[in-house]
């Protein structure tokens, strides 16, 4: 559940906003709905709750009668989909009907369109024609990235905007004309609704206690919102009723920085793997990963950090013990004592991929994900990881409760942040060494 | 867009489904909406398209509204959420409301909400005693993974079901509870509506001019869908008006595999290291891997297979070419004459991965996926692959235009799908050799 007071500010929250999503693959869960997800976060930024999102077949009787219906209700209507080039997309006919408006040929999309095709060498098959009309009373929204452009009507005192499928095609289109249009009338905030800290390794209500001092000094006027996912919790800061000024937000902010320590990862919804980056590559650091049961996970975590190759020597992904030994010169005789699932052989796999890769810090993690595997000592859903540092090495033994996939993706979270929380020690000075961190 | 006739089946088509998902997390973008994909799939399974699909906020009067009206026009209704203990969760005195029917205060619901806290060693708090009710006239889903149960409605010729939102607990009762009791009813097919051929390395229209032959000889009778997604393309046969059983559709599919030969990858949904770890384990062989841009993404594939520790030697990822001479034995003279971008190199990372890990196939992945790197001879998007076997070495050039994690998958799921024909060549006798395959 997330509070209320999370999206309204200001004028703009009495505002209603509907989307309709066209299209049976998403009715037949063949693709998740994105654009729910997206449109969604983006007037949530801008101090709008979406009020309602219909997703229905592609039937232009199904599609007046809701469009009929979500006009009546709303100030701001947003489709998506239904404008492509073939016979059964009879969307725009179907909203022009309710409108009572007709559609006109605008010889400027269609040669749009033929620049798009001989662009890519192809020829414009001769229905996408189709694409290239508008409302009589209405605007087009450029599509740089395909053929359908976007259509905008303001009609009765309220605003439509039809948006095409293709989500590269949809997303610029929305962020770069749709929001400055309707932050330009008044429909949407003219910048983010709530300032954003993102926090790992501590759990919704040990933050809410941290920050309570400072939350009780503002009251009402200040609205908090968690969301938690994965071992971080983001939390968002806004003045609903406008009674705080984005400065003080900003202020706020900067007090709860204070509070947190190093449980505060970054401002905004950086990841992970971008954060332990810059603090490595600040520090003129690289860094080393080896794997068992998570198979590569840790590793490719790092694949979404453009640049990743400036800090990430690489990685060792071993399930035999052959490999441990081959790749990282783990001792045949730790695995015989101890076996692959210990402190012991997650220790020696950090230090092996330290020496091998030449890297200043390394994080290793071995154990069993489950559903097979597991012994009495460490079950199903034991963990063993370890951080080599310049300044030591440490092994921590955690347990997670559920699925293979789950049990993964908890280690890979616990221990990018046992690194971040090493690095932060670092920069500041302070050598209380790895032993201390976060929950697990 | 997707065929029309893929879902309705039969009587059973004829059926309106309508879908409420409650929910502002949804609406905020912060969730995507699982539950329709989850939904809308097991009903298409069973040849029933979704008809709507209303995602809305938590206000009781918004969620009576909005169920009026779905009750009117639909055969069954599910809703999603707003089940939870809080007193924000007023679904339930909304829906009644609706109905026409009070809620009951069910003694074995809190008895099971109870016993499931004290299993976790917990005390109930008292608010969860609001869960304990059901409909005056309806009947309750247990629910074994958390504190609400499902509440189950027969009432003017229709089905209300109201499922808990966490997808752990959602889904389970959906496919054990709910879908056979749909289908005894005659509201849903009592086995799949389709069978699903999963073919790689072909694209959508190539598939329909290799089957058409088959195809053609069953006209009408036959529904053929298509589903493409990265690399791979699901094909279902289907016969909405029942006009072949399922034991023609069976043979008909047969049919197809023959023609397919090595695009057909399997029967229903596994996914290409599946598909590869059994034949892999069929010939009593192993295999590692060796990455570079895909950083990880190729070995985490095999995470999600049970007992890859059974064929899966093991893994690197080597940005650096220090890591690539340490970890794999490249020699430092391939990197300086061909760079670590090249086919050259691809070749001795996946000797080396053989090697090093006694392996007996070995794929190596290598290239500028963006948006940073690139050159002339090989710009932003250039992948080289290798594939070391038993009975050779191969590499091959490759090109993916798109962002970064696009060209990543693309140059992933062609390695696996190029070692997949491998392993069926080899598993078949044919030894023409892995030079040929399908698109990149």
């Amino acid at each position: 559940m997330v509070s209320k007071n999370i999206a309204p500010s200001g004028s703009v929250a009495s505002k209603r906003y509907e989307l309709l999503t066209l299209g049976d693959e998403l009715l037949l869960g063949l693709t998740a709905n994105g654009h729910l997800t997206f449109i969604g976060a983006q007037l949530g930024q801008r101090g709008v709750l979406l009020q309602r999102n219909v997703t229905l077949t592609d039937e232009a009787d199904a599609i007046a009668e809701q469009f009929r219906e979500s006009w009546a209700r709303a100030d701001v209507v947003i489709t998506t989909g239904g404008l492509g080039p073939t016979c059964d997309d009879r969307t725009r006919e179907a909203v022009a009907g309710v409108l009572g408006q007709t559609l006109v040929f605008e010889p400027e999309i269609a040669k749009g369109i033929e620049a798009f095709f001989s662009s890519r060498g192809r020829i414009m098959p001769e229905n996408n024609l189709k694409q290239a009309y508008r409302f009589e009373r209405g605007e087009v929204l450029a599509n740089a990235n395909g053929t359908a452009p976007g259509l905008w009507v303001e009609q009765d005192g309220k605003v439509l905007i039809m948006l095409p499928g293709p989500p590269n095609e949809l997303q610029p289109m929305l962020t770069e004309q749709v929001v400055p249009r309707l932050a330009q009338r008044g429909l949407l905030l003219k910048r983010e609704a709530y300032v954003q800290l993102r926090t790992a390794g501590i759990g919704e209500s040990a933050l809410e206690v941290k920050l309570q001092p400072v939350f009780n000094r503002y009251g009402e006027a200040l609205s908090i919102a968690f969301c938690a996912h994965q071992g971080q919790v983001d939390l968002r800061l806004s003045s609903p009723s406008g009674a705080l000024s984005f400065g003080q937000l900003d202020a706020i902010a900067a007090e709860c920085v204070v509070l947190l320590g190093e449980d505060f990862m970054c401002y905004g919804g950086d990841s992970q793997a971008k954060v332990v980056g810059d603090l490595l590559r600040a520090q003129g650091c690289t860094l080393a990963v080896a794997e068992t049961a998570t198979g590569g996970l840790l590793s490719s975590e790092f694949t979404g950090v453009c640049g990743a190759t400036k800090f990430f020597a690489g990685g060792c992904v071993c399930y035999s013990n052959e490999s441990k030994m081959q790749l990282l010169d783990v001792p045949e005789c730790i695995l015989e004592q101890h076996g692959g699932v210990s402190a012991e052989n997650a220790v020696a796999m950090a230090v092996g991929a330290a020496e091998r890769l030449g890297a200043d810090y390394a994080l290793a993690i071995t154990g069993f994900a489950g559903p097979c595997g597991g012994t009495n000592e460490n079950p199903v859903g034991t963990m063993y990881l370890a951080l080599h540092s310049p300044h030591g090495i440490w092994s921590k033994k955690l347990h997670y409760p559920g699925p293979r996939a789950t049990v993964n993706r908890r280690a890979v979270t616990a221990a990018l942040d046992w690194l971040r929380r090493e690095l932060v020690r670092t920069q500041s000075g302070v050598t209380t060494g790895a032993q201390a961190g976060g929950q697990a």
